[in-house]
């Protein structure tokens, strides 16, 4: 009997080191699967279709759109991302616990789905550290910070939609803590029960 | 504000590893409150009056449970055993997360009264395993393990009544999946929202 694997989101302000913990944690516990998003945007130098992204044209996207192939989808900045709903249905149905790294919308959108859904957010320590993490090294003006700023806060407006809080100030901390969250669902009735099913039987002989 | 603390029901049958378990986490995570009995039960060599347990005379014990003091309590073997409710309550109010080491009857109780509390229930590997430890290093007759075993399997036949289920094959293993579960709740939103309840004001100031 396969138990059914979880579905996590994890949402975050720019700043908040969302990217790099989850890729962390994927290199913790290689059980992990990171959802591969579609996106109409161009493929940058280092990416790869199909592991960063499925790179695909926007009309082939609206189609998509149109047949409700999307668990979620999103316009940032003129390009257009989306999950596809049947490939996390089967992923799900294999046992697999997959993340998807979405926005707060994409959160709302999926939790409509997936009511079973278990949802993170991770937050900066302060705003001081936020401000210096946005600040791109230096490089950039205090007006366009302060514009990373008004979109962080925006997103971190909606952190009481989320079932799990983490605060990213010591990564390895941070980083613990999510994997705590994962290990812990995976320690749940419903999902011990089917996975060992075999050995609860034989002890209740 | 003070968020509420945890309170956890551990249970298991004799020779899962469940005191051993409770201990090595006790000394790991210092903020875990082991709730101490009150018992009938005469003190053993080695310990101590309000640590291991508050020992009282049956008198005074049928006193508390007419009184409704305690929050569960249990005869074994001809002595008594209780939890008093009001030193659990008022410990969750000051934020402490409070473990209850108690069989599936008190189990049953403690979550009449706590419909919040997470319980784990602790289980061992194998029938075989669990003979081995049951077996007191092989002094004991067959008659007698016979005798554990099946009680091991009455306790055991209740394990799907509690939230969570823990193999204890590996101790270590199994320890940093039952800390995984306390670290887990107390990042749940509304134990974070209001430990952090400043820090997120001004994140979004």
């Amino acid at each position: 009997m396969t138990a059914q694997g979880t579905l996590y989101i994890l949402s975050a302000p720019s700043g908040a080191g969302k990217t790099s913990l989850l890729k962390a944690l994927y290199k913790k516990d290689k059980a992990i699967r990171i959802s591969v998003s579609h996106t109409t945007r161009p493929m940058r130098p280092g990416e790869e279709d199909g592991v960063d992204y499925y790179f695909i044209d926007q009309e082939s996207f609206l189609v998509k759109v149109k047949r409700g192939d999307f668990l979620e989808h999103a316009e940032v900045f003129g390009n257009y991302y989306g999950t596809d709903e049947t490939s996390v249905r089967s992923q799900l149905e294999a046992g697999e616990d997959i993340v998807l790294e979405i926005d707060w919308q994409g959160a709302e959108q999926v939790r409509r789905r997936f009511p079973d859904a278990v949802s993170i957010f991770i937050l900066p320590p302060s705003p001081g550290v936020l401000y210096e993490r946005l600040s791109n090294r230096g490089q950039d003006s205090h007006e366009v910070i302060q514009g990373r700023m008004r979109e962080a806060i925006s997103e971190m407006s909606h952190y009481a939609e989320f079932d799990y809080l983490i605060f990213n100030d010591n990564f390895e901390l941070a980083l613990s803590e999510l994997w705590s969250i994962v290990i812990a669902h995976r320690l749940k009735l419903s999902r011990q029960a089917a996975v060992h099913a075999e050995t609860i039987s034989l002890l209740l002989l």
